[in-house]
């Protein structure tokens, strides 16, 4: 089950860790916080996962060299520009965020990962930055207001700060797990960037972070969907280290690994949420596969489809649009095998249409706090849970301003 | 090269063609155009491609029993009412269609195929069709008139009738191909269907038939996508026969090739510009594949894209978010290989931005016929054409009006 619950307040770092965002002058406002950093007091463990874009920032493919690592000690990100099909220079300006990182903490500059998010096809406000980093670094601290304010200076369009943080109790004590991202909203020339840094003070070995790391993105971020495009910068990252309990046996690393997956899940619901001109955030639970990888096509191709995401908008129990994207996907199956409920409501049932409420299920899709399609199938045991947003005129309107 | 000035007038039937169109009642407003006939004067060789989608309408279950055939004699469509997720109940309806079909002109109902369009999931009024056929069959005429009147009964939500005619000239002498079509325009609950008629007095053999119709239909329905959802019910079936010249050597079958295949394109592009709330007609030029699929993959990812779409609408030369489709299909790329114009205006070259005026590039996107994004690989010589349109405010305000 998923912890929809989950504890996102007060937001305080492991311990260990330390946290700063500035504004630099990056973005138009220049009060506006775009420089964030987040430092490890001593080397950490880390992992990453990248997007698997072809095209990808210049920031992606210094980091991805990096990590997994065993002596990490920061990560650097700026918003407002995204340092993508930016050639050999933007490589360079990348490599030149972190070695003046690395200066200021006072370690390698292959131990500092660096992220950027924002316009793509623009050489970076270099200057801007590296006058920036000594002022970011100088305001590091291990309070929920320095976290807070490394969340928002990561920020593009998002309209709220994302945090979360969860705690496990492994065999040597407790350890913290905390979390921040920015999202899939979008405008203008920006793509859709999706960045979060995750931090524990649990110790474990890079093979474990990455394993942690893996399981948790897959239920999470690998989870969700705006409109189905894979930016160029997306970025997650994991570091894990510190003053907490060494992670020993499977149960330690199970704890673990579902305190990450908790902040994960926190995190990517929070981008589906805030994404732009998203009216309904909404579930869809596909069980009864013979295979995770069935499963989660029929997902994702309902996620992605325009008719059943104006539907929704429109608190439309359209169910037509549904069945046929279960059609679509390739997967062997015939009308027959599918029955959906939405938020509850059996409304296609083996192929047969049921009668219902329409007015009830429209209201509750309006009403409750997300859409709920459940397609059940007879297949076999393999299931997966989707998140997705709707689309509305707002989304167009904001996505097709003329901004270039 | 495409024909974009295909001689549509004045749309003639092929000699031994007859049609009508009438309105028995389906639709709310009981004088519109909801039963359309096409008839051979003799038994034709005839061929269908249908939806790939395995949630299916009962009479694409039924009518891709009967093709190939030799010995086809008509076409019943009625639009309306999809007769999809209907069960046994929807095949048997189907077959009615057919059997009152056959009593009218005399063959037998396997000779018969039958199309149906609008909202799924309901009952056919069986009764207002089967009263409908004799009036149907009773007007059945060989005039320009009797064409669109057939092409008018087969529309959803399209405005406008969509037909197209070509000749080509074989050893034997002339033959015609005529073709009608309706929209993947789409509204309410109903899927956005595309059926396509088109009938040629060639005479060719069904595997010539089959040949001939997949070809044509890679080239041109195939190729074009207003929202990436294919539909329940899509139908293109090809009629072939009758007093016209028999196609004899290769040279005959590439004429008639070439025929169908400007008919299909007209219909397909007359369907993507006539898309529910489209603004831009656009046109995907992707060359220097080494295959094929490539080539395809490429197309269809930027012609799906949300945010390329809105991009159009809003007559913004947005290049980063055509790049990052590139990326993303899973071709073997980097944006090196990546060279982009939009309207004849290069503006990425080779992984590098282009210095361009972009208030002139913005302008022809608003002003000239179609937009055209060319996309310039250095693999191969694969290349392919496709068309899509924009995303508007008004497609999602279409698409989400409360309508179940």
């Amino acid at each position: 089950m998923i912890d929809t619950d989950g504890d996102v307040a007060p937001c305080l770092l492991p311990a260990g860790f330390r946290t700063a965002g500035v504004a630099c002058g990056i973005k138009d406002d220049p009060t506006t916080l775009d420089l964030a950093l987040f430092v490890a007091d001593g080397p950490v463990a880390a992992a990453g996962v990248f997007t698997a874009n072809r095209v990808c920032g210049a920031p992606v493919k210094v980091s991805r060299e990096r990590v997994p690592g065993e002596d990490v000690r920061a990560v650097v990100i700026n918003s407002g520009n995204a340092n993508a099909c930016t050639g050999a220079r933007g490589i360079e300006d990348a490599k030149t965020m972190t070695a003046v990182v690395a200066e200021q903490i006072g370690c390698d500059p292959e131990a500092v990962l660096v992220c950027s998010t924002g316009v793509i096809g623009h050489y970076l406000p270099l200057e801007l930055i590296t006058s920036g980093i000594p002022r970011v670094a100088a305001s590091l601290a291990d309070s929920p207001e320095a976290f807070h304010a490394a969340a928002r200076a990561m920020m593009t369009t998002d309209t709220v700060a994302k945090q979360s943080v969860h705690e496990a109790t492994l065999a040597e004590g407790t350890c913290r797990v905390s979390g921040a991202a920015k999202g899939a909203a979008m405008i203008g020339p920006n793509m859709g960037t999706m960045l979060a840094v995750v931090m524990t003070d649990a110790v474990m070995t890079p093979g474990q972070v990455d394993t942690v790391l893996r399981t948790a993105v897959d239920a999470s971020f690998n989870s969700i969907s705006v409109e189905g495009h894979t930016s160029t910068s997306d970025t997650v990252l994991l570091l894990s280290g510190g003053a907490g309990p060494v992670v020993g046996g499977d149960g330690d690393l199970e704890a673990v690994a579902a305190a990450v997956t908790s902040v994960c899940r926190d995190l990517a619901r929070a981008i589906v949420a805030d994404a732009e001109g998203a009216d309904h955030l909404v579930q869809i639970d596909v069980v009864g596969l013979r295979t995770r990888e069935e499963a989660e096509v029929i997902a994702r191709t309902v996620a992605d489809d325009a008719l059943v995401k104006t539907a929704i908008t429109g608190n439309d129990p359209n169910w037509g649009r549904i069945v046929s994207c279960c059609g679509r996907t390739g997967v062997d199956l015939v009308e027959d095998d599918i029955t959906l409920a939405i938020n509850g409501t059996v409304i296609f049932r083996e192929g047969v249409p049921v009668e219902y409420d329409q007015q009830a299920v429209s209201s509750a899709m309006r009403d409750e706090e997300q859409v709920v399609i459940a397609l059940r199938f007879p297949f076999g045991e393999s299931s997966t849970r989707f998140w997705t947003c709707d689309l509305t005129t707002e989304y167009v309107r904001l996505n097709s301003e003329y901004t270039t």
